[in-house]
């Protein structure tokens, strides 16, 4: 046959799969903005055959047969489908080299963990996840064995969501980062130079929060004929297929920052969705090239833009508007100022961006010393809190405010805590390439003109979807590699402006 | 094996499909309730391919031997696994005699067609739409040769909507129907006792549209638990899973009459959906008996509760509250006689229910004459407009107000619109023999409790799924044959009084 059957065959399957996921995306976000309680289980089920039907297609003979082809006619190939192949190797691969039996059992535990996880973190007592979590990281030790890895039994782990990133790469990095943050950190602590915070959390009208929401939407560029806006619990951005691309955001009338600055985060997300290359639709590049890239779009928009003084210049006079008991007597260096105030906290997904990679490096720390065989579980909440108390200066009084806030492990994601930093270090190397071609960046912020920066991101990050690997996204686009110098001299540069001068 | 084994692998199948259903389900759901335009071509193709996965199912070599092995063994089953493989025997066979390229060839041609219907009625001319009505006319009668029929080939048509009921049994309903229901029109057509009616359509308030609507699904024992109320240009009520019915309402700002009628009906079906037995669940008996079946339950709702006078006695209040302007000098009586106006007009889906059974009537009579081969598709117009004008007493004036205005045919649904009818009859005949059970049913209604009516449809009608035939429901629940008496007495007596007395 020629090759061209089997190369039809194969992106028949990729495109089937794109039908089931945009099924199964459908579910998740239907569940998560309204669906009725009593058809939750028939709708676990529902996702579950169609997950199913997807792991069967990428794990089978079939696909085994068709990527062996194609792989002995690799020179013959157009660069997109050699690398769709390469992709569905790796999925294959991944997927197949855990025994079947092992990998349902693992499924059932890391669904008994969650339940697990939830009561350990409402009880605030760790003794009741740990036996959990003990087997989850037996598990993936042996997974571990399984994939097999160069250097460090943890990079199997990370090549799962940034894929090219070891432990060589991070401790490098993160080393750098603790030895510039941690002593900021603690000078932004001592300051006595510290912004009024107390106006921010008055009240503001959920349906004001909610116009605004959709305003900054498409004034940032967002898509609304692909893709829409709803209400949610724990927000974020899902993919239904090229052309729908949703948001979700929270109001919460005491904070109106949890709407404004989570639904311009997802709208990073979204925005890197949209505008994926269309050639790629219905195959497996068609998606964002790992998790952190992924995240530095969405703190791109977020911090780069919507915490910049810049970006409110034009925009403060419409939160004034739309609270104005609230902002009447509030000026913009003084809003500025308050939404980018900084102390460190014991709850990452509340801490702010000069605190936030350290929260990260002590768990990327425990999760290597775990895989290392040198930290045992049972001593995995003093290890957490000396940390929390070395590079943070504060120590949790409690398991639910320490060891036990994130998720995360309870589903058995081991290795994707990482990705949240390099987000910010990719986002900040990002942002010092595109002062280059973009000089008037403030300017353009000043007059709300954002089409130049989302072309130049869509250029550089967004078209490519998965066909390039992160780091090599970061030096195809910045001319160099990944360098953590950027990220440190934005914060510096920022944190000591606001406050230390 | 077992037949235990072949049982379970039998359920197991109608499971899947159930999964498979309900992502169907929602994204339809989704398209109709403000999914993003630019998602729609991809949306398509996944609804095609769970779609043909559901096809592939039901009539799989697996899914033959499972039923054959069954039949073999019939008599040592449940009798709900009986009907159930009956059912599935049936589905297997439908779908199995068409010839596959002809069926694929036949589903194009109905899209087409779609396209050129809609033109067609967009320019009022018959002459854009006849060739494939032609055409599909064709294909439909050879289906009819691989289904077999006994006695009339729009036997085979009518089995598809409505099992059990045959040309032999609607000709003598109908005629019985034409003859009461006739001269009853004329005279109401010639009474000087018209009802004002000019306040109906004043501004009502899209927000009050939507309380109101949310109010009487509440009131009405619509389970929000298991169901959700939204908005959307078409209205409809869709099954996800047994916990999850929803409701789709359009609110025109002119004509309140649009979402609250349109949502009582649309409550009607759902109640129905959220009360089959939930030992079906997951089955292919969870669902409606039949069309007709189905609609009885939505008129029930619509008509026999949402028009009579004693259900305004406690609401009317909330409608003048909701647009006080519009409803302040305007009395109870004169409220309940303007939202039950009758008068002969063109257009099935905007008729009164004193005409709509003569629309009814007047499909069937053509379309019986088309499979009888008793009349050409370029003589349609003119046998369409001498019924009206027999029948109703008016003649269209254009194809769009005339041949052209449904949608049915073009879609390929032959034997569809007898069902409308009998959902009036099925109603008529049910509300007859409630009254047995519930003599205070105008009573419960002044006091708005409508459980006990909930409750008697239930045990009647809902409960039983799929598991019996639309005459044997009618049967089982009155104690007697379908009998057109009860619809011809229900509006001789309304119609009369409003009008002839």
């Amino acid at each position: 046959m020629e090759i061209h059957t089997y190369e039809k065959e194969f992106f028949d399957l990729l495109k089937r799969i794109s039908h089931y996921s945009e099924a199964v995306a459908l579910m998740h976000w239907d569940s998560r903005t309204g669906a009725p309680k009593n058809g939750s289980e028939d709708r676990a089920e529902s996702i579950g055959q169609l997950s199913t039907d997807i792991f069967n297609i990428q794990t089978s003979d079939r696909m085994k047969e068709l990527i062996d082809v194609l792989y002995e006619r690799f020179d013959d190939l157009s660069e997109d489908t050699k690398k769709a192949v390469e992709l569905a190797k790796k999925e294959y691969e991944e997927n197949k080299k855990i025994p079947e039996a092992e990998y349902k059992e693992y499924v059932i535990l890391c669904s008994k963990a969650e339940t697990a996880w939830e009561e350990a973190k409402g009880k605030s007592d760790f003794s009741l996840f740990s036996p959990y979590l003990e087997q989850l990281i037996e598990f993936n030790k042996r997974f571990i064995t399984y994939w097999g890895y160069q250097e460090h039994p943890y990079d199997a782990l990370l090549d799962l969501f940034e894929p090219g990133v070891t432990v060589k790469v991070l401790d490098q990095l993160f080393a750098e980062l603790k030895e510039a943050i941690i002593p900021l950190v603690k000078q932004v602590t001592a300051s006595g130079n510290k912004p009024d915070t107390s106006f921010l959390t008055k009240a503001f009208p959920k349906e004001k929060q909610k116009e605004l929401s959709l305003y900054f939407l498409q004034e940032l560029g967002y898509d609304f004929d692909g893709g829409r806006l709803d209400e949610t619990v724990h927000p974020f951005a899902t993919t239904l297929n090229r052309g729908d691309v949703r948001v979700t955001t929270r109001y919460d009338e005491k904070d109106f920052r949890t709407a404004i600055f989570g639904t311009i985060h997802e709208c990073g997300h979204a925005i890197y969705e949209q505008n994926i290359d269309e050639a790629l639709s219905g195959t497996n590049l068609s998606d964002g090239a790992s998790m952190g890239i992924h995240e530095s779009q969405s703190l791109f928009y977020e911090n780069f833009i919507g915490r910049n003084k810049h970006f409110w210049t034009p925009y403060y006079q419409k939160i004034q508007e739309a609270s104005p008991e609230q902002f009447k007597d509030i000026s913009l260096d003084d809003f500025v100022r308050a939404i980018n105030e900084s102390k460190p906290s014991f709850i990452r997904v509340e801490a702010d961006e000069l605190t936030y990679p350290l929260h990260i490096i002590i768990r990327y720390e425990i999760e290597k010393a775990i895989f290392s065989n040198e930290v045992s579980v049972e001593d995995l909440p003093s290890l957490w809190n000396q940390k929390y108390q070395d590079y943070l200066g504060i120590t949790p009084q409690t398991d639910a405010e320490g060891i036990l806030q994130d998720v995360h492990w309870a589903g058995g994601d081991f290795g994707y805590f990482p990705s949240y930093a390099l987000g910010y270090m990719y986002a900040a190397q990002l942002k010092q390439k595109m002062l280059e071609d973009l000089p008037e960046f403030d300017a353009l912020l000043e007059r709300g003109e954002f089409h130049p920066i989302k072309q130049w991101l869509t250029e550089k990050v967004h078209i490519h979807g998965k066909r390039k690997k992160p780091l090599d996204i970061i030096k195809d686009a910045t001319g160099e590699e990944l360098n953590v110098r950027y990220l440190i001299d934005y914060l510096s540069n920022k944190y000591s402006n606001l406050y230390l001068s």
